[in-house]
Parts: structure tokens; sequence; C-alpha cells
């Protein structure tokens, strides 16, 4: 298998060589195969978003915003009012491809902020781009800021015990799930980096096993330790002492603090609280929806295809297959995402800092959400 | 695929046209393919009881004590102390076959108490026969009283709620995992016959995927309503009011009701107790070990093959298939069980009734364990 070409690669960006194309890994492959895909159009963008060529909640923000790119692309001779109304269908188009997340929603609103009302094509395409390489560079410095915040999470840790750090993740909040760095991942790679010794579980993260697939793969490359275990060894594990920290990353974060993440989050977070074990999510801002509070209540949570659960995405014999895993006939329920309650969360690490899941901290560090949530939001 | 020849189906039994030859059901290829497999010496049941040719608690005890009657057959040439210390060895090969589940010790103990001394051979084999049918024969009649006694408690919640009971199960503790009934099963058959609509939520149970494989074909085979989750789901429904009951089985209980089970037992236990979800182990009184108190210190939880994680059984093809699913080159660890503390637990369903999982309620309904465990056990 080959690699990214460069050093420091990123999950999507414009081809140096041809602005009509967005190059993305295919992140259905990985970790077997290595393939970039060109995307050439905005609905084509939303068709990568809901069939997870592209995933993760940075990753599907930052791609929400090359879509718009090339909507405004695909509609450079549209003026004044049907201009307009281009960017508004494309937007919605990208909105809908997955509902959980509330960076795909961040990012075309973004971008119709900057884009309404630009009535020169040429200027509207020039402003996309850079309103979308800004997205995505903002998501690479929010990264490394919670990377640097973590790290001393970790830190202190390491100088209590004077022993290796056992860290539990859970599905992949990694670089592949932004644009580089990761949430979750960004603190371990900072504290590998900066020589305190870590040791990382990574739970497979079934039905998609993000986390034996893409998280592994990640650390891997890194040289960070790890072992995989299935998602139901979680619990024993923190009983018996084994587990210092969990981190995870998180799709929308209520202005409350409370946490929607990939589904099996929460029964991590509730045994966490059952053993001591301090439960962080990590998140940039653009993760926040400030205008809900309870977010079990209205958080919407994705429903996928049943076959994900019955059958398994595998290798073999040298290509991916989907092997039934489960009776024949037998149906299944495959919800994609969990909500965390706030009090089951020991902190939120963002890019402005470390602060506890409840609404007065978030508020305090995001001045900027108070008030964006109805009173009985 | 054919099935059982029998409309009551056991899972091991001596073939009525062999005696020589213990028939048991070859677990490892159901529901993709049936095939009864013919065992001839205790070394021999010893590996299918270690390969998991036949598995779950009741089922392994069972299966334990037709081994030592194929050892007395073997042996059945021997006579005094050559005779007793045969069947010793076989008895503790049996034990060491799988670490975790209490049964095989019983069964096995079972036997020696019954043909340590008889001297003659052939009247040692009639009576390891007879004990051996005789475990099975209880193992049956244990299954079908949990059966009665858990039916009131789904009849209950029915009457309470005047719908459908949804009842979640982990793993399998159904008839393919005893002789017949199943003991988490054996109340949802009951209510299921009694006319109690009830919807069963399976989890697939990874690494092995016992649920999504044998309980789903069980409860399909029965015509009981189920479906199918990914492990990670479990929280999510109870958190949703999806959830009105849990039952699963036990394979080792200490007498003050912590409960080891399936790993990733735990997890769903405290994610019931989070969401005041009812949370019953439903297990034979072969199942307690009366020695000890804390299951989380003392109860010797099994690690497997760490393949069965980084692969997974599947179908593909029209064969059984072990494809890759994790990252190449990732390791992984492979616990077998967890132990639920009985703090977690509403109640044990077992043979005698249904009691609160405390030591004090256990020794009411089994005075005979009273004692057993030293004053700190």
């Amino acid at each position: 298998m080959t690699g990214p070409a460069s050093a420091t690669p990123r999950t999507v960006w414009i081809d140096p060589d041809d602005a009509g194309s967005v190059l993305a890994i295919e992140q259905r492959l990985l970790p077997f195969e290595y393939e970039e895909v060109s995307i050439r159009t905005a609905d084509a963008m939303a068709e990568a978003i809901a069939d997870m060529v592209v995933r993760g909640a940075g990753c599907i923000g930052v791609s929400a915003g090359y879509g718009m790119y090339l909507a405004a692309l695909e509609g450079r001779g549209l003026r004044g009012e049907e201009a307009d109304a281009h960017l508004r269908r494309a937007g919605a188009t990208l909105e809908a491809s997955r509902p959980t997340a509330v960076n795909l929603t961040w990012a075309v609103q973004r971008q119709l902020g900057e884009l309404i009302g630009i009535d020169d094509g040429d200027a509207r395409v020039a402003q996309a781009r850079e309103v979308a390489d800004t997205i995505a560079d903002e998501d690479i410095a929010a990264c490394a800021a919670i990377g640097r915040h973590g790290l001393e999470i970790i830190r202190e840790i390491h100088e209590r015990t004077g022993r290796t750090v056992n860290i539990m993740t859970h599905c992949n909040a990694g670089w592949l799930a932004f644009v580089s760095h990761g949430t979750a991942t960004a603190p371990m790679y900072a504290a590998h980096d900066a020589g305190i010794p870590i040791h990382v579980w990574v739970s497979e993260t079934r039905p998609r096993n993000q986390g034996a697939r893409l998280t592994a793969w990640e650390l891997g490359q890194h040289g960070v330790p790890h072992t995989l275990i299935a998602d139901n060894s979680a619990g024993h594990l923190m009983q018996h002492g084994q587990v210092d920290m969990i981190i995870v990353g998180s799709d929308r974060t209520t202005v409350a603090g409370d946490v929607a993440n990939k589904i099996g989050t929460y029964m991590k977070a509730v045994a966490a609280k059952d053993n001591g074990v301090p439960f962080y999510a990590a998140l940039p801002s653009s993760t926040f929806d400030p205008t809900i509070r309870d977010g079990v209540r209205d958080i919407p949570i994705e429903e996928r295809d049943p076959t994900e659960v019955t059958n398994a995405t595998a290798w073999f014999d040298g290509r991916q297959i989907e092997p039934r895993l489960a009776s024949p006939g037998t149906n299944a329920v495959n919800f994609g995402f969990d909500v965390t309650p706030s009090r089951l969360v020991t902190g939120i690490i963002s890019e402005r800092g470390v602060c506890e899941a409840g609404e007065a901290s978030i508020i305090a560090l995001y001045p900027e959400f108070d008030g964006a949530a109805p009173p009985n939001a």
C-alpha cells in the first residue's frame, strides 16, 4: 500500500494541478488500500459525505466547505438571485448529507454568509476557495491547540503516577477525521512527541470499525504504542485499573456540555464514572451547537443501513468484502451516534483550553454562545 | 441447512446407536451449517470445550459430565488406585479446558464423588453414564424452572405497561448454551409461548458474535420477534426508553451475587443502572461458586486468542472464513468475560425462584452455600 505523498498529509484539499477538482483520501479502503478520489461537483461531495468516503466531524465540515467551493464553480455563470438560489440549494444538499454532526451546517452557513450577494462569478469562486481553505487551516490550528491543552492533562497524570499513561479512545477522532492532528488523538500525538510514555486502548468501534481500521492505522504510522480491544472489553479494563483516562471526539456538543459522539461512547462514559476514570471530549468550537442544551432529547441521531451490523467490512484474499456475521434473515437496527450527558464528562478540551462540561464554563470560554439557546432548550 | 432431527433437541447426548460416542452440535458452524460431531475420548471432549465446539455455561458442564463418562469407558479395564488416578487425570484435563465457568468443576467433581472407589469397570461406566444423563436432565429441569420464574417478571411488566415487553440480552444464554431452554432465553420462550408480546434486543457480542449467530438463530427458529444491534447501541436504546428489562446468563456467580458473564455484560449493567432498567441474571445453581464473594477480584478471566478481535468469523461465498478487520500489524487483547458487581444486579432468576443479588438472599434460597466462603473471601 502506498500512503499519502506528503509527510503532513491532509484528508481533503484542492488539486494543485486542477482547480476544478477537490481531492480526498478514500477512507473506506483504509487501512488496506490508499487511494485519493477526485470530487468535481457539490452533489458528488454530498454523496461522498453520506457514503463516508470522507468521515469524521471536522473532515466533513471542511469537505462541506470545499463542496460549496465546487458549487460556486458550477454556478460561475449565474448572477443575482439565481446565483444565490444555486448556492443555497447546494448548501441544503450538503447539510442533509449527514444529520448528526453540526460541522456541516456550520461550514455551509459560513460559506453562504460570505458568498450570498457576490454578483460576479469569478469573485464568488475566489472567495469560496479562500473561505474553504481558511476553514481547513483553522481546523488544523484548532486541532494543534487541542493537542497542546490535552498534553498538559496527560503530563500531569504521568508526573503523578510515574508510569506509562493508558489512554482509551473510541472510534476515530484522529487526523483522518479532521484535516490533520485530529482531536482525541492530538493530545496523544503531542504527548508521544514530547517523550511522555503513553499506551492507547483502541476500541474497534462496531459496526464500522473505525477504531480497528483507522485509529490503529494512524497510531501505528506515528509509532504510538496501542492495543486493539473489542468494544465490550472497555469496562473490564476500567474495573482493573488499566485505564488512566478516556479521550473521545464529538460530532455535536450542546452549550450545556452534552456530547454526541460515535455510538458506544455513552457506555464508556458511564463505565468511566463507575470506576473514577476521567472522561474527556476533545473538540474544536465548530462542534458546538449553542442553540440546544439537552442533547439526549434534541440531537438527531442518524440511523444507518442495517447491513453494517449484519455484515462486516473486512479484508480477505487481497480485497475488501462484506461477509455476513449474523444469522440469515435476522434484522438489525444501526444507530450512528449516541449522546453522553454532561454529568458524565470530566472536561472538554477545545482549542481555547480545557473547561468543565457545563453551560457556565463553556460560556466563560465561548462568550459568543451566550444567549444562543432559548431559555428552555 | 438441516437442523436438529428432534423437535426438542439437546446440545450434547450419547449416541443411541453407539454407546462409545458422545454426539454434540458443532456450534462453531451455526447458524450457517448444522453438523453433529462424534466425541470418543475425554481428551477430545476437553479439546471440544476449549475450542468452543460446545460452549455456554451449562452446556460445557454437561459436556464435562459426558467427558467423565468417556473417561470411565477408556479406563474400563483399570482397577483400584489406577482406575481412580485415571479418572482424576481426565477430570483435571476437563476442568482446565476453560478457566472462568464453574460448571466444569462442578460436573467433574460430582462425577468423581460418584465414581472414585468403584472397583469394577463395567459398574463404573454404568454409574458414569447415569450421572452424566442426570446432570443433563437436571440442567433441563433447572432451565425450565428458570423460565417459569422469569415469566412472572415479564408478565408483571406487560400487565403494568399494557404493551410489548422489550427485553435485551447479551451473548447466548439460550438452549445452545445449556441442554435445552437456556437460562436468559427460558423466560423469553415461556412468555412468548404464553402469548405475552415480547421483543428481544440481541447484542451481537463481539468478538465471537454469539448473539448475532446463535441467539438470533434460536429466537428466529422459535418465532420470537427480535432485532440485532451492535453492542455499542445498548446504552442508546436504554436512554430512549426502548428497554424494559435485561436478562443475561452467568458463567460463575459468587455467593455475594457478583456475576461473571460474557465480556461486555458489565457495561450493559452499569448503563441499565444509569437508566433505571432492571437487570437480571438467570442461572442454575450449578453456576454458583459459594466459596468466593468478590468476583471482580477473585474470578479468573479467560484471555483468548487476539485474532478473534483482529478478525471476524463470517460467512462468504458459501463458506465460513475469518477475514481481517483490523489494520495490519495491530495487536489486540481478548478477554472472554467480565464481572458485574452485585450492586448493579436487580435480581437473580434461578431454578428455586427469584432473589436479590446479595449474600443473605442467596443463602436464604440456597442454605447449603452457608459457610462455604471463608470469612474474608
